[in-house]
């Protein structure tokens, strides 16, 4: 093709380019076509192209838009400008690239993605009676807290806007600490305070600091999925270990090898029986994980909503020095989408968590975590405590009633002496998908208790949310399971 | 000993724990003066309490603060209540608990966790000159950006505070996907776009969702510190692929085995050279995924601060369907602390790292996200984006004016065509040794390019930030350093 016949073929081109409708500003559509064409190869190496002066003379855009375009082209690579002669197409060939199919020839996850895609559901909350995790929003006093978030977010020190390696900002951190010390029975300084994107966040930092791919870290059995999760990401053998009455029982799995480097644990409200790790337990624990240098990773995730007793002191603080590693998250005091936790790391390592973490995923807002700070101080973090306990106890009471044609004929359920769900325990897995398919036929969501077993052991049951619908929202999801209940029992199911 | 003789004991033990000075309230006092005596071993297995009667009488509390401490250690399990005759210590023998050193007896990281540590300096910023990935903080428009953030922060529907999988607000979504389709030249639709916390957040999913431990990922060598450390944390096995005035060369490392899973790299400004990837490359990265089905990994963290010819299209628009995850981020353009980044993920993936990062890291603050999404479509981001680069070009000018009786004496600096820093070429690790150590003596704090580099090569230079300090700030460090580089040529060093 000759010079003229491509300058024909630019010009008529880009003229019916330019007459179509589009929102893209003209130099971006003249590029778009020109590299369009480059690629697909109708425009080959080494052809000439028309100048910018005859483009602007020819078609219905300025000189600097032909100039932008042609510029643009060259730095990239496109076209290549020749002294004196012209622009050309360059010599790189695109074959291949325009026949690639419209998606990635793979889409295949890594081992460990599928695993973590295997305890990751697509959490669509439809209805809040039964959800789990979730706090009452309805009760929260969103007002008041957005009233000092926004006294925080007033221009202030550059620096706040600057990356940083604190471990958290200085008031959330003291904040904290007093709260643990007095509320949860936590030995720590507000040094040993590092600030996380949430508990998730922090597990994932435990995971990665503290163990190497291919180590054994234990886990309840049935267990918190989002430490599966965490732990499975992090390319750790799991063990599970069995709960009972009294929480995990380490013995049972003492003599698996090899030995842990991580055992993670809820002892204050075992997630999701609802059970407390026993004292003598506690104190097994403590010296399984001495003799193997292991570590407890303790989450202790809503114990602060305990309804029969105080709250019961943590692990973390029974013994000077022990090799726990403390996890606290306001997602269930506060609010889920705050996004704000902590861990309490011992002092020999605080130093060396700051920097990890800031490394692996930055700090937080500094002015979101003065405000939370601010909220602690004022009172109104305990305050709403306070509150949620009442809340909470009346909301597991309204779930009770609406149970009580089902427990009254023999339904167990846990003793919800703390947190936000009930375990309805069940007496087989076929019951407990009955419920579950005639749950969704109805638009009631429920969890079933078996897929929180990881190791061949599985117990039939419901775990059900109570804290996130109020007493009238309840009753009728709650009445309708007693009688769906009783009915699969008549059907002995 | 005889009951009264405890008795006596533990009565005059908290008369003088009460008498003491303490913020605590009197019951915390009466529950950690008993728990620490069980523990210790002063209070004896099977010893028997003083009641809660006869304690209130004999020392300045009343009947229900000793009731509240004993039935809080009696739920914890340290006391045991027998019916009818009274309290006593728990059989549990606390032996070895209070002799526990202070620390944990193992203080030692993973491998990995000592690798990620290896790359995570302290970053404690003492002046903007010089500073790395620091925006003009001093330029932001921070009253107008927290005005848009207060208006955000309203009482909204109760959903915005709970776990969500949607992969960010819609609002940000359809403003990210319209910003980096028509700026950045990215092929995505706005379900493709799922919002981070940041940039690490995004490489730690992709290299837990796309590779397994062990396998290979390439990485610019030198190259960008939080991706190796992302890598590094995930397990992965780095292999250094050699940048040179065109980018990254795969050629010199395609006989590497195994194959790559994944190929990270920052085509638009190659971080920290400054070069850009050149077409041929880029077809031929494009060719070497496809062969291995590997994913490329766009990071494209500042390319929008391009001040020579229009910003260059990235990687992931080059070909239909390529196998590219591109990132992006806020924290060059906004600033560092906002935290928000966003991953466009092929179609055929988005779901599945949706659900993931929901389960891993959770999501982003809705009302943060909608604020942003509210900055973007006002045009005030597309403005500040001018604005800083007109800004960039300034300070670079002062930069390259106070380093001129240096680059006039033959100091090779990079092109700085785009980005926040410049680099200057040295000629011996000796002399960037000299030139860092005499900086820190006068309070100059200079990056190392040598650290940049993970293969046996490596190169000596200076990486330095322009963009933080403004060119009054920037003419004393810069004017110093154009000193302190002849005395070492002078030297010979």
């Amino acid at each position: 093709m000759s010079d003229r016949a491509v300058f024909a073929w630019v010009i008529d081109g880009l003229n019916r380019r330019l007459a179509e409708p589009s929102g893209d500003p003209k130099q971006r559509r003249v590029y778009n076509a020109l590299r369009a064409w480059i690629v697909s190869g109708e425009l080959m190496p080494d052809m000439r192209l028309p100048s910018s002066r005859l483009l602007a003379r020819e078609t219905d855009m300025g000189r600097n838009t032909a100039l932008g375009a042609i510029d643009q082209l060259v730095a990239e690579g496109f076209l290549v400008a020749r002294e004196g002669a012209g622009v050309y197409v360059t010599a790189v060939g695109f074959a291949g690239l325009s026949d690639t199919p419209n998606a990635p020839t793979s889409d295949r996850l890594s081992q460990r993605g599928r695993a973590v895609l295997a305890v990751s559901p697509d959490d669509a909350v439809t209805h809040p009676a039964f959800t789990l995790g979730m706090p009452a929003l309805d009760r929260f006093p969103e007002a008041r807290w957005r009233r000092v978030v926004r006294r925080h977010q007033r221009p202030g020190a550059q620096q706040a806007l600057h990356y940083r390696t604190h471990g958290g900002h200085p008031d959330l951190k003291a904040a904290i600490a007093d709260y643990v010390r007095l509320a949860r029975g936590v030995v720590c300084q507000a040094d040993q305070i590092l600030i996380t994107h949430g508990t998730q966040q922090g597990l994932g930092l435990v995971a990665t600091l503290l163990a190497d791919g291919g180590d054994s870290a234990w886990i309840e059995d049935p267990g918190y999925l989002g430490a599966r999760a965490a732990f499975q990401a992090a390319d750790l053998r799991l063990i599970p270990v069995p709960v009972d009455d009294d929480g995990l029982d380490g013995s049972a799995v003492a003599s698996a090898h090899p030995a842990p480097r991580l055992i993670y644990t809820t002892p204050s409200n075992q997630y999701p029986r609802g059970v407390t790790l026993a004292l003598k337990r506690r104190l097994a624990l403590l010296e399984t994980a001495r003799q193997h240098e292991a570590w407890i990773v303790e989450d202790d995730y809503d114990s602060e909503l305990r309804y029969v007793s105080s709250p019961l002191a943590c692990l973390q603080g029974l013994a000077g020095g022990a090799p726990v590693i403390y996890l606290g998250t306001f997602s269930k005091t506060l609010f889920p989408a705050l996004q704000l936790g902590y861990i309490v790391v011992p002092r020999a390592l605080i130093s060396r968590f700051r920097r990890a973490n800031a490394r692996l995923f930055r700090e937080e807002d500094p002015a979101l975590q003065a405000a939370l700070a601010d909220f602690m101080n004022s009172g109104e973090f305990a305050a709403h405590i306070r509150k949620m306990r009442r809340c909470y106890r009346r909301r597991q009471a309204a779930l009770r009633e609406a149970l009580a044609p089902a427990t009254n004929a023999g339904l167990r359920l846990s003793s919800g002496a703390a947190g936000l769900h009930l375990v309805a325990y069940l007496d087989s897995i076929a019951q407990e998908t009955r419920l579950v398919d005639e749950g969704a036929a109805v638009g009631v969501s429920l969890a079933r208790l078996s897929t929180y077993f990881i190791g061949g052991r599985t117990e039939p049951g419901l775990v059900l949310g109570y804290a996130g619908a109020d007493e009238a929202e309840i009753a009728r999801p709650g009445g309708w399971l007693a009688r769906a209940w009783r009915a699969s029992q008549d059907d002995g199911s």
